[in-house]
């Protein structure tokens, strides 16, 4: 696997460890992290920190030039929330575990000009439906249902 | 002034005098403000808490039920970020402050049956236009250019 996505998978794993929702994320620039999280809901009472949301934070304040040559890599496809953020941001590409389990804002993000890559990656995929069909109430809450 | 929004720019101005970027944003249930916030760009570092963001933040975890029932102040036309963030939750109404220093997502937000008021309120038109022309770097940085 992509050692990028590697790592955002690896961030979806802590967050189940600790007992949350398991989606990862990482923000690569020139080939470094430069931010990397995971939803935090269960752990921080979070109504905004979805994996994504979570990366973009650690990243910290960056100029707008880092932005636009970074890449997201994210376990999940990404909502209207955490696609709103890459459009702010102008997030030229997002490359995306997986979009079975959940099908977020790719055709604003693509109308928008962003770029995605969906690798419909079976750890990802396992890892959100097993999660989905353990805590369906936990999930629905994460995505506004 | 719409006591609601006179809340949300409250915390325009609470943030400015911490020296931050001056966007205030409160979330109303059933006639009660549940959650009210402020853009931390400055003070805490945040690339991801604008007024919005933040208001939602400190509603903390709600069921979904109450987010449908809820209206969203923001003194400033939300960017696409805090549009997504509204979008997500099914916020059904937005009332905005003013869209005349900034226009948000507006149209995105309609065209997904979002409600919208925006107020042209004189006080929050003057506080972004002061600071845009005082910190014009920030106010860049926040809006991601």
């Amino acid at each position: 696997m992509d050692p990028f996505m590697q790592a955002a998978l690896e961030e979806a794993r802590l967050g189940l460890a600790e007992g949350g929702i398991p989606i990862g994320s990482v923000i690569v620039h020139k080939g470094r992290i430069i931010g990397r999280g995971h939803n935090r809901r269960i752990q921080q009472g979070s109504a905004i920190k979805h994996g994504e949301m979570d990366a973009f934070e650690n990243a910290g304040r960056q100029p707008a030039s880092v932005y636009r040559e970074a890449v997201l890599y994210t376990t999940l496809s990404p909502c209207s929330m955490c696609s709103g953020a890459i459009l702010l941001y102008g997030i030229p590409k997002v490359i995306i575990g997986e979009n079975r389990t959940f099908m977020g804002e790719e055709e604003l993000l693509r109308s928008r000009g962003v770029e995605l890559e969906v690798l419909q990656d079976a750890s990802c995929v396992g890892l959100m439906r097993d999660f989905i069909s353990a805590r369906p109430e936990l999930w629905n809450e994460d995505i506004g249902e």
